[in-house]
């Protein structure tokens, strides 16, 4: 199992990766790890199962997302998804800028069949010891209905591929379950994922504090975004969580957070180690 | 002070209402509290500091909350809000559907000056004891700019006049803090606010694991509705805060949930009868 680790993306970087990676080496045996980033800033590797491939340019958070990908051919964000896209890697773990992460799996990569935009997708620990899967956690801001409505429905495949819910309830967030609440988007969202048919269950209109209560939960980039970092602020166990798959791309990608430490990139390293032989 | 409670509202009315006003009144002596609606489900009162008004309607979550205003002029939310118009109470409660609170607040008791649509604010318990004030928690699910921008200052105009902030820090809620960061109607609020004077301090873009940073958070009506009632769901002390003040209304108007309690209404009723002095 390859990794391959954009190693100048977090706030941090690249001492975070760096620990990261020798974190997890240590933690799982037939783990290699590509650390891909400037070969003076990273220095020799620390460990057998890591290895350095060199990147000149470093994209940052105030760079745009889709033009920097043009603008700097040899960042180590695009250097390490073209080492995921021809095979030298099994899934691929960025802390760096997220909409760039996504545009240059878009480029890169490919989207996959049916999805017209990839989502990040979150998996939230219940009360219960449960995963509730929420989709799109920060990639999209302004979605049209039919992503929201995707959004879902790639939850809904992860629900089934990582925790094994047959046919996962999927709720689309809204501020209120009667037929007048919601916004333009959620109404049309909540009318196209009422029509579709698939290995899940529209449950309908969710609350905030029915998150749980459901094994996938569909909503827009910004909410979702707003919402997984509202629990992280007040629930002690979320800031381990460490990553979360970027879905709807032909290959494993893990955002992770910028402000990531050595302990939540392990972690990310860990969970692209399991996601890399699911298909999505 | 006179409290006048909207006895239908909540999705077990009347009880819940009747409980929590007996038990506020039982709580503090100086309060008086009218309770609006059917006076057959009513009852005779059961303390001599309630007193009981007829209103044969009922007004529901799925009635239309503007058309509702008209269609139903007998409604026991109509009825409170015109005896609270007219002197009879200085505040009051409501657990029905809140956007017919709101629509009938416009309506009966006017907006307050420069104030294009009026907010429902949430004082959000922060882990240091003090109070967050959050606008809108719900009354707009899709304002524009100017509008947004409004709330952080109705916002931060209830900070001063309840918490005794003397400038508040103002955030606007969003999904990252760099510029590419936000939607279009976020960061055309941020270029508003950053412009706007006043006692109160913007602090830009906050995240949602920074809602305790500030002393106001800022965002739309249907983030800020998912944001309440996420930490409702996993922090406990949240059940019991009781209402949320509408704020830019000419009378103070407390809007309670539809699934609220004896105690939450109780809750509301003296949150009530503290708001009512104060100027927003």
């Amino acid at each position: 199992m390859r990794v391959v680790v954009d190693a100048m993306g977090s706030d941090r970087a690249p001492e975070p990766e760096l620990a990261g990676a020798l974190r997890a080496v240590r933690a799982r045996a037939d783990l290699e790890v590509i650390l891909v980033g400037d070969r003076v800033s990273l220095g020799a590797p620390e460990h057998p199962a890591i290895r350095v491939v060199h990147a000149s340019q470093v994209v940052t958070m105030t760079d745009h997302p889709a033009a920097v990908f043009r603008a700097k051919p040899d960042s180590s964000l695009r250097v390490a998804m073209q080492l995921l896209a021809c095979g030298d890697a099994d899934a691929l773990v960025s802390a760096g800028n997220s909409g760039a992460v996504l545009a240059a799996a878009v480029f890169v990569l490919g989207r996959a069949p049916g999805v017209d935009r990839p989502a990040i997708v979150a998996a939230l620990p219940a009360p219960d010891g449960r995963r509730v899967v929420l989709a799109d956690a920060g990639a999209n801001v302004d979605p049209r209905p039919a992503m929201l409505a995707q959004f879902g429905m790639l939850g809904a495949a992860y629900a089934r591929a990582c925790y094994g819910v047959a046919r996962p309830r999927v709720g689309l967030l809204s501020n209120g379950a009667e037929p007048g609440k919601g916004t333009e988007l959620t109404r049309a969202a909540h009318t196209l994922l009422g029509q579709a048919t698939g290995a899940f269950e529209y449950v309908g209109y969710i609350e905030g504090h029915e998150l749980f209560t459901v094994d996938v939960v569909t909503t827009d980039g910004f909410t979702g975004n707003v919402v997984v970092k509202t629990l992280e602020g007040v629930l002690a166990d979320y800031a381990s969580i460490g990553g979360a798959l970027l879905a709807g791309v032909t290959r494993p990608v893990i955002i992770a957070h910028g402000r990531s430490d050595a302990l939540a990139l392990a972690n990310a390293i860990a969970m692209a180690s399991t996601a890399a032989p699911l298909a999505l």
